[in-house]
């Protein structure tokens, strides 16, 4: 059983944090998802979803799989540098890292994207890439590969992306019959992305 | 501005809900999503995430759109005639009702869904269908509109069911917005399904 530790963060964007959980939720032998924040207790989404979390003080620093989801908070926290070390901390031990949407400009503050490649979200996409130029950021994808890391693009993208982390771990039937499961139309190409404007 | 009153229980399908609230949530001048269960406190999904809920006894029982979600937690409910009956009083005075999954399911058991047409999640087909002979069972939907009920196919489809939701009420335009806005690539016809199998 492999651990998925979500780190969160009040105005988090909810479907990037739920359509990932929903794919790994799916395949329950393999895979458990654990939510952490600083602070814990109640985290609020900026859609008004309040979820319960772990504090990080009462949590192992270790997982498998360490996901790191963007929205409106985001903002705030890349000049956090309690968060940003927490994040390099947990991220370091990990197994594989995902983000989705502007969590990869959370990755990119703490130096761990520095010399790979990596995609965000496409509307957030000049604040984004500010945020670090030792990132070889790429516009046209859906998600992004490089080692250990896994980032997507915007919100709805990180699913795909999940699938995709799926399929590389399981194979491509397995996540091809998961998203079946859910009635999702998986787009199973990484590279394709019709969101990026130059 | 309309409040969407999300009525939940324990073992509710993820996606289910927070697809539809990241919809529902990206029109934050027109609309307001609330969680309320019968007990109230933190509600568990099937894939262990926690949310915070308000008792339907500190609730208003009023709402301009009720949102009913499917999910593990449905198969016990089907026989619960205190939710049932909270479920229907909700139902009654809201102007929409919108349901997800096995959502319809509980719908049909209440009485609601008696001489309409609507559909369900496509893997529970049978099961769901048993629930009632009195609803027009639609297979190959997305998601059916009739009156004031919308029902969409399994999880992901909601998704689809609120953008067009949001069609019927502001748009399509306006919904294609909001859709590239979190990179959705929305499925735009209610009438196209490729996962119901007779």
């Amino acid at each position: 059983m492999k651990t998925v530790t979500a780190l969160i963060f009040d105005n988090f964007e909810t479907l990037d944090l739920f359509g990932v959980v929903e794919v790994f939720g799916r395949l329950p032998d393999e895979y458990q998802c654990e939510f952490v924040s600083l602070q814990g207790g109640l985290i609020s989404s900026s859609q008004n979803v309040k979820i319960q979390t772990i504090a990080m003080q009462d949590y192992q620093l270790s997982t498998n799989i360490l996901l790191i989801v963007g929205g409106k908070g985001t903002r705030k926290l890349v000049n956090d540098n309690q968060f940003l070390a927490t994040l390099k901390a947990l991220s370091e031990q990990a197994e594989f890292i995902l983000s989705v949407c502007t969590g990869s400009a959370l990755l990119a503050k703490t130096g761990l994207l520095d010399n790979k490649s990596a995609t965000s979200n496409k509307l957030a996409w000049q604040w984004v890439i500010a945020q670090s130029n030792k990132v070889n950021w790429i516009g046209h994808a859906r998600w992004v590969v490089d080692g250990k890391v896994y980032t997507s693009a915007g919100v709805s993208a990180g699913m795909d992306m999940a699938y995709g982390f799926i399929a590389d771990q399981h194979g491509i039937e397995i996540a091809r019959q998961k998203a079946q499961e859910i009635e999702y139309y998986w787009n199973e190409d990484k590279d394709s992305d019709d969101f990026f404007q130059e």
